[in-house]
């Protein structure tokens, strides 16, 4: 009886932290064999193999491989590890490529799979002949080029950089069967290395009058945005290097801008021109695109900040378990305000909730990886992810954001609107099957 | 008088922290102009574009650009920045492939240019068909697939990864005219995710009597290592992930041991076989390769830590500077115990130092970016960086190096002993016209 009790305040305390199976993961450590049920190889047809030396050999365990390049690239196995785009015949409009989040691992994203959005094509720019020039309000107009700009004081930060239309497909009335990577694929984290842009205005002086920058691109949309002096004088970097390289051709080659934290539009890139002024432009960006009408009947405008997200990876919608057992749910957090505080994780459609561990460090303004173990018993489940920062902000359920913002009446064609900065919580419904699809809760 | 003498306390205390012209970052805060006589472009043939618009436009400004590709690859204009091979043609023997320092930044290195070095070329390995075995003195051997290996709780680590021999040519008794990428090529760092092999040995369990695995790879060679159980059971790891994506296939995919800190050619690459055993397997890598005869007549044996070591990567040898005035000193730092402490940065061969800037967040076992501005006067200068980690240990001198661990009487051809565990202070030599060079001081 005694041992019983035991047993029974073991599993509800040191295992259960919420239901439909989220376990504490301390309660995994130095259990050995916790989960063998479900996936370890076992003795099968191998079990010979597992004992006995030498191993069999494949064919490449047997031949002289390849060189080794110069610069290399990733195997021919990963080939289905790939952006979806939205014009791949580079037709007259914009065209979109979306990360896979749900092939991907970490927090880093890779430069080959990094979200681009381009108006106009991928320029292909020469870095010697390319300027970024510094006008309007100022002391002085000064021009820089590449080599210029390398040799002031350099800083890195590993930063999201996010659409301020991904996640828009959520705004549907009903769930979408689409992929992480076709709802949330419009956001990616990397390391950015580049000169502060407070550092520059240093160089050329403030007319007190200015208000407000605007910055420019060298394709041949000339996409321009209008940023408030405030955040260019705090964080904003003119970044030159991605990941340790230099910036890709579609995120901006050869210099951009970086205001972190803000929606990926104003992120201008191929910088070639920052003029201080005293008002806005309302560029198409601001008095169009990014201008929403509210349930209130109020319009949103300069609405900048990427809030609160958070979505699961794995599993998601497409993927199909393979039988009961333990697994891993694990999903990637960010926000626009500073550091992620804690991610929430249910298994059961928000009825109960379990904290997530958290991948050490966790920075401002980047992707974290939250983890958390779960135990399916092969019944239907609605995987949920639920994350707050470090100022409080907290992300909303679904029927909170509609409330708040607004839904599509029909699933949406191309620019329907509202189809800006949704940030509620995602749903995956786990089927008897096995099969994971994308649902409301 | 006591404006000149202010004048002179504020120089002293505020700019200048070490001779020949190392300064204080904060005092470059808030001072404007500071760099301008050395970099901003100023108002030449380009001023009057500075002040008007619209800005003349390059032929990508007037066209349109390429489409968006599934995987975006970087510039053609970067072709430059590339790995250089030790064996190009894939000889029948090993075969290099060093990272470029000197045009890379942060502390992320980019899939592509991650160094390699492979002892029978890259094998083309089907994921699928991959098996890693744990055996030997365990309880239960097991079998591994890359599926079932990605049910575990996976975690994710930024991590340098240096081969053994890394900096060797430094053993010559001369300064080779070599670049950073030939001197120092033979190490990067990349967020890696995978399991604990911790984790697995819980699966398989331990039998008592084990004290070592030797792991093995899959590749032609069959490369095997001996590990001690006790770094196995601390923070070793099994990586399925580089920078977010599937490994490379010259890194080891589609998976392999991850010894943080330790010796390159441990972390076994194409890892299909780890066994759990008495003894080391005295492998040719622990009895010849790697087993060297000090100054003192002994042999060391089983020498894993990769030491606390440093290097400036901007400027470096081979580069050349462009008139006085201001710049920026930048470079890496790591060590194999922990976290950098601090980083000490001379610009007069070790006369006086002064303690630089380190880009947060440092974490430990991970490339630490360090940087601190510099006004070359256009004299002779020698730059130098030393490193300390979290456990008090400091990078050598080159003279304190070579008294413990000896040096070769010639420069060196392959294979010179002794040349592994190289870690002592570099020195670029600055001369008066800005040509930069390899020196020792």
């Amino acid at each position: 009886m005694a041992n019983a009790r035991y047993r029974n305040a073991r599993d509800q305390n040191l295992e259960a932290v919420a239901g439909n199976g989220l376990i504490d993961r301390r309660a995994l450590l130095g259990r050995g064999m916790a989960f063998a049920g479900a996936v370890s190889a076992g003795l099968g047809p191998s079990s010979a193999a597992a004992g006995a030396e030498p191993l069999a050999d494949d064919p490449w365990s047997l031949e002289v491989g390849d060189p080794m390049p110069p610069y290399q690239t990733r195997s021919k196995f990963e080939a289905k590890v790939a952006r979806t785009l939205s014009n791949p015949n580079n037709e007259p409009r914009n065209s979109h490529a979306r990360t896979p989040h749900h092939l991907l691992e970490g927090t880093t994203t890779p430069n080959g799979l990094h979200f681009a959005i381009n108006h106009g094509g991928v320029p292909t720019i020469d870095p010697e002949k390319h300027r970024l020039v510094i006008h309007g309000l100022v002391k002085q107009p000064l021009e820089f080029t590449l080599e210029t700009l390398s040799r002031y004081a350099l800083t890195s930060r590993v930063l999201f950089l996010e659409c301020g239309g991904n996640s828009a497909p959520m705004f549907s009335p009903q769930p979408l069967q689409e992929s992480v990577q076709a709802l949330h694929g419009l956001v990616s984290c990397a390391e950015w290395t580049g000169v502060r842009l407070s550092t520059l205005l240093e160089e050329t002086g403030i007319d007190p009058r200015a208000k407000w920058l605007i910055a420019e691109g060298a394709d041949s949309p000339h996409l321009s945005r209008s940023v408030p002096m405030k955040k260019a004088l705090d964080d904003a970097m003119i970044a030159l290097y991605q990941n340790g390289e230099r910036i890709m051709p579609g995120n901006g080659y050869p210099m951009r801008l970086l205001l972190p934290g803000y929606e990926g539009n104003m992120n201008v890139k191929f910088l070639r021109r920052i003029k201080l002024v005293e008002q806005p432009a309302l560029s198409m960006y601001e008095a169009r695109t990014y201008s929403q009408i509210l349930p209130s009947g109020k319009a949103y405008r300069f609405y900048f900040l990427q809030e609160v997200k958070s979505f699961i990876t794995h599993p998601s919608h497409g993927m199909a378990l393979k039988g009961p057992g333990l697994y891993e749910i694990s999903g990637i957090a960010y926000s626009g305000t500073g550091r992620i505080e804690k991610v929430m994780v249910s298994a059961d459609g928000g009825q109960s909730w379990a904290e997530a561990a958290l991948q050490e460090p966790v920075q401002s303004k980047a992707f974290t990886r939250f983890r958390m173990p779960w135990r399916w018993n092969g019944g239907p489940a609605t995987l949920q992810s639920r994350a707050w920062d470090e100022a409080g902000n907290v992300q909303p359920t679904r029927a909170e954001f509609v409330a708040a913002r607004g839904e599509l009446t029909k699933p949406p064609p191309v620019l329907s609107f509202p189809n800006q900065h949704y940030n509620s919580i995602t749903s995956w419904g786990v089927a008897s099957g096995g099969e994971v699809k994308h649902v409301y809760a």
